[in-house]
């Protein structure tokens, strides 16, 4: 795969391409990097991104000239059109689905503003998507690509490796993960349950999954409702069902 | 403000934490920023922070000896108490309101796992927060903290000056922000709306007012519930559900 980045502060990607699961993948030629500055493509002597709003009111817009420009540029050689997506607080809100769909592509150009709107033309007939990491401000687009960039790489062949433990991968068996604990059992006074002593691997698989219901119950009810769930994770969660409505 | 970041890889935090607006709130005095490699805590000669999860199965888990001692020397000198917030996929989902709680805050710290799970004592015993950025895995807490970081930032006062514009800040008028546009009218055959060339400012007000109930109606139909509307807002959302039902 190849992933280029558009942005005016190219700095800000220094460090998190080039560390830990991003290094072994560009390592491993599983994805190559690029980050551009698109002011490189102002067009103009002055090297200028933005402009005033037509209509008037506060802040500045960026042009659309320099990323169409910029776009123009990175798909030059490629014999299908990239997918180019665009960093906004307005867009679809990025999830695990989005990630896998966009694993299955061959070229990703993501387009980060900063602190400024997006002339409309840049969202109607350049991007394919704009996509949203939440409801929340940020001052530009560079952290949501670099977050989208990760949980997509991650998903190639040839990145993660047996050592790369998908232990945060809470969503993979529709449930939130059971409490983990390790070496030392007792710690200031607080101990590890028994039953992870015990070495009965019967009830330790038991309890993981009656923890792994009670605790999706508290936080996430939501995704009970299309998690597969063993008899007894069943039998589990009609009793906590019970306990509340008492 | 005091921002401790507690990472294995302190580097990747290099590029955002001293470029645009996170390097101006550190010229400012308004934050100060120290990120620290919590493995210099592990208290053991081999720097181990990890270990096999009790219990068996697959995956490492993170100790609670180096989080709770580099917590600890965190607080050593602090009158109160930091507010200890884990970066964790199974936490409360981040958003602007809990960006605001946050941003009242004198001292933050953020705790970076990365892929590995936690000694539950860490979730129990040592954090006051456990946040989510959304739902996709990552491959570690770093990004998730920049993102938090970033939004945090740049609510406190004497951050972000009059020419930070806030026309990214979608969620401040409860609807989505109307199109923008910017020099040339005319790109690529592309057309800026005559209205917005008129010079007319009543009847530019009226196209963004409506502008923004209909982007809003298409993409983020929840945020109509609560949004205050002007009675033209009113009537133009009247006609886009009458439009849909027909």
């Amino acid at each position: 795969m190849k992933i280029d980045v558009l942005s005016l502060f190219p700095e800000m990607f220094e460090g998190v391409l080039h560390t830990s699961i991003m290094k072994k993948a560009q390592e491993n030629e599983a994805v190559s990097f690029a980050v551009t500055d698109f002011r490189s493509f102002s067009g103009n002597k002055h090297h200028k991104v933005d402009d005033y709003p037509y209509g008037g009111g506060a802040g500045m817009v960026l042009k659309a000239e320099p990323l169409f420009a910029a776009v123009d540029a990175l798909s030059l050689d490629a014999s299908k059109k990239p997918r180019v997506i665009l960093m906004c607080p307005q867009g679809e809100r990025f999830n695990q689905k989005k990630a896998e769909e966009l694993a299955q592509e061959e070229h990703l150009v993501f387009l980060c503003g900063h602190y400024e709107g997006y002339d409309e033309r840049i969202r109607e007939h350049l991007v394919t998507d704009e996509l949203s990491l939440g409801d929340f401000v940020l001052t530009g687009g560079e952290i949501a690509a670099m977050a989208m960039i990760d949980s997509v790489v991650r998903l190639l062949p040839n990145v993660l490796g047996n050592t790369d433990s998908p232990v945060l991968d809470s969503f993979s068996t529709g449930l939130l993960e059971h409490p983990q604990y390790t070496r030392p059992s007792e710690f200031r006074g607080m101990k590890v349950p028994e039953v992870l002593l015990s070495g009965n691997h019967a009830a330790i698989d038991k309890w993981r999954e009656e923890q792994a219901v009670i605790r999706t119950f508290e936080r996430r009810k939501d995704l009970l409702e299309h998690a597969p769930l063993t008899p007894h994770q069943q039998q589990v969660l009609k009793r906590l069902i019970e306990e509340k409505n008492n």
